[in-house]
């Protein structure tokens, strides 16, 4: 059976203007491979009702699962979670379970929480709250899309929370071989071996160390036996080949 | 005048699988913000021709320039330039003056050309080069659409090549004021100065350093005068921020 797919949407305009470097992305991509569900697609997008909505809507309809990063805290910038709750036509409003949990963490603090801090316990009707054991604020999945904070230590303790609550495929290996030698020098055996093996997925990513140019060869497969095969047969046709 | 859109389209399985760290994105969203172009969107998507022919017609339709990244080399996953071609609808060929400059390259390395790298001279019908100081493999603009290598010490002199020869805009100026509270006690006074100053974009990240909680204000505007009111209104209500 197909490993389940999914989607990502990163929510922010610091990431757009080049302020703020991403980190999501790749974590959640690591995540997700070690669990056998296969990220196809990311996006990006700007603080932007609209720009959320559609994004969020195409990628539901498209793949199985989608995890947002970042918009869910308590500024006027924040506006994840009702465009998420549009995108779904579903309502939203501030939710006991979910006002409580910030409650109880403010009032370890011996902080007031506000009507900004309330506006974090604004959550679509019907959908099952996100643990954060840092800052309280949950996040929250609604149908396949699953809504988490964009600060990168939070985002990684959602995810902590979230992923053991959904079913994976087979995990992907993979076995790298570093050749001292161009992609050119490569290309025409490597194509011979991923026609010849196609439950073996071949990539080819290029590297200039110390002005030498070298390929490293990324073999992917659920399949042990083909992976090892795989690369025994890229090692014969390149024995100075170095498994990573 | 508003200033020019941008996407990004960064094809390459080895970032959604995690195995590697995306640097382009974050280059080129600095770059552009510089030269007063906007970048609204990034798609990430893995080496496969229907996902990025959808995506380069889906991006091209909606912004005045795509900027693509990954999958022009050499060997078998590199399939960019012909998923670009069948975009638009062109065809590609290995092109004269491509091979010429690759030619030129590999005589002065003393390294055989042979069909892989050939493969490399393939540009579409009607685009124009994007020069390659590094490796000398082109990249190219076709429409909208402007094409160019996922290994980063060549995007980005790829980009240093492109850009000198886009119109750009306003180019943004940005404050940053840094206070040293949580986001929940900055939320409602920045909500009514963003309410007030519709001219200046107003951005709020929070982050925790030592255990405090701080919040970093973003204001960006073309215009300074806007800017420095707002800076200025928002050091007022919050004396204990710091300008960074």
């Amino acid at each position: 059976m197909a490993n389940p797919t999914a989607a990502m949407l990163v929510i922010g305009d610091e990431i757009l203007s080049g302020r703020t470097r991403d980190a999501n992305m790749h974590h959640l991509a690591g995540r997700l491979t070690e669990m056998g569900i296969d990220l196809k697609e990311v996006r990006v997008v700007s603080d932007d009702h609209d720009a959320i909505v559609s994004a969020v809507r195409a990628l539901s309809g498209s793949y199985a699962h989608v995890f947002t990063s970042g918009g869910i805290g308590p500024t006027h910038d924040d506006i994840t979670a009702d465009a998420v709750a549009a995108a779904f036509g579903a309502g939203i409003d501030v939710r006991a379970d979910a006002l409580e949990r910030l409650q109880a963490h403010y009032d370890r603090q011996g902080t007031q929480i506000n009507d900004a801090r309330r506006r974090m316990a604004r959550i679509p009707d019907g959908a099952a709250l996100i643990d954060n054991p840092i800052s309280a604020a949950p996040g929250f999945s609604i149908g396949n899309v699953h809504v988490m904070a964009g600060v990168p230590a939070i985002f990684e303790a959602m995810v902590a929370s979230l992923l053991p609550t959904l079913t994976g495929g087979a995990p992907l290996r993979s076995v790298t071989l570093r050749i001292a030698r161009g992609e050119g020098d490569v290309a025409a055996a490597l194509s011979a071996l991923a026609t010849d093996m196609a439950q073996v997925s071949f990539g080819s990513y290029p590297f200039i160390q110390n002005g030498v140019y070298g390929t490293n060869i990324v073999m992917r497969s659920s399949d042990e036996d083909a992976l090892d095969m795989a690369a025994a047969r890229l090692a014969q046709a390149f024995p100075e080949a170095e498994r990573q």
